[in-house]
């Protein structure tokens, strides 16, 4: 199945756009779960069980995992199976590189992992991002307008055909016009409007929502397809405080999740 | 000591400019190797074995690491402990992420696997990169000018401070003049030359010898500086035959360093 209609059918189903952003950090991690072998995987496996029937799937965000070395590789293995069916996985890469390294990157993450999608950097060019689109039923993130302080000093260069991150979609969507989406943060509201009038059905995945300060009514009501998805974080995993109990923690993550 | 000190004595003490890049493929490993436990770990622990006194260090591609899941990682641990004082270690990782995913990365590569220097991707603003640069006595080198087909379609993009790798340049070396480097295929010899005139005491890292067409002469001609890396890989590491004897496969290594 393409990942645009899996990706609509999970939004009409959950009647949202939220995906969770799984970035474990140990220091923050309630004590309860430091007691077993792999804390990073019980404290996200949990973090699932409690939200999967609610969001529309999980983006796994690379640095945090590698941080904890072969623990860290383990639990993301453990963990992509106990996503069910229908909710989407995405791998927070932010790869880019020449092309037989980026063919390994593409069979770590859609063979190896068999992730749904991957975010991917754009500044070295379509064909360093080729291998990732050659998977039909994958699909690839580029980094457009990103949510980070500075953002601007690159993305918003001035260039020929408008600012430079309007030029990587023209350059990508052109080729790829199936299976690439954008990243846009989401207090680039202004841009977002603009990027989505142009193209109405474009594929936005936004961070930024909740502790970066992004307003998620404000994406509501200024985009009109069931393609984007936004992200939310630390807002979930750790809305319980570090000394919860187990039942403390469960009440606080489904709060967190009821309440975006 | 600083990076810069670090690579400039060893260049003199080696009389060249040559990292080896360590990319491995199971598939071109030489059967001698393919009976251990971790082949990936014995090929390589070999290369270093045999080309450590005569080249400047090792650039590990950490696409390559990351495919083979946990051996991949335990190799890349082990690796990193077989290379003597005084030789660079490179992580060719070109991340480059929003500020506290960059933290975790620099942490894992500077801290934990004790890296020189890193690779990254500027598409998110120096910002992006800080985390990296806050380590005094390590070194980043940003994507400017790549060796791959199509790199020209973004990196040469005209801005309104020239090309949009001069730009990231003029960006990131206003703010961090002391620890970050570029890097600049060997097939753009022309920018090469443009920029090191511009910048006399730019460190460049300079993939595209050999398998990619570069021509070492060329480069060696062309920058006045001791602080250049020219990565070569493919024809040092697949330099046998695939059916080669031990001792067939020393020499035929040795004999790829001595002619590069």
């Amino acid at each position: 199945m393409k990942y645009t209609d899996k990706l609509s059918q999970r939004v009409i189903k959950v009647s949202n756009h939220i995906i969770v952003g799984l970035d474990p950090d140990i220091e923050k991690i309630p004590h309860i779960f430091l007691k077993y072998k792999n804390p990073v995987y019980e404290f996200l496996n949990r973090i699932i069980l409690l939200t999967r029937d609610k969001v529309c799937g999980y983006k796994f965000n690379l640095a945090f995992f590698e941080y904890y070395g072969i623990d860290g590789l383990e639990a993301l293995n453990m963990l992509l199976k106990e996503v069910p069916e229908g909710l989407l996985t995405i791998a927070d890469a932010k790869r880019g590189d020449i092309g037989n390294s980026s063919e390994m990157y593409a069979k770590t993450y859609f063979e190896k992992m068999n992730f749904d999608a991957v975010t991917a950097s754009p500044y070295m060019g379509v064909e360093s991002i080729a291998p990732f689109l050659k998977y039909e039923d994958k699909f690839v993130y580029l980094l457009a307008l990103t949510s980070n302080a500075g953002a601007e000093q690159l993305q918003m260069l001035k260039t020929e055909s408008g600012y430079l991150y309007e030029t990587v979609i023209k350059l990508f969507r052109e080729k790829f016009p199936e299976n690439t989406g954008y990243v846009f943060g989401a207090n680039h509201l202004k841009e977002i409007k603009h990027i989505t009038k142009k193209y109405p059905d474009l594929a936005l995945l936004i961070p930024g929502i909740g502790a970066q300060g992004g307003s998620k009514q404000d994406i509501e009501n200024n985009i009109n397809n069931n393609l984007y998805l936004m992200n939310s974080s630390r807002g979930i995993l750790y809305s319980a405080d570090k000394n919860c109990t187990d039942s403390e923690f469960d009440e606080k993550v489904i709060d967190a999740v009821n309440r975006i």
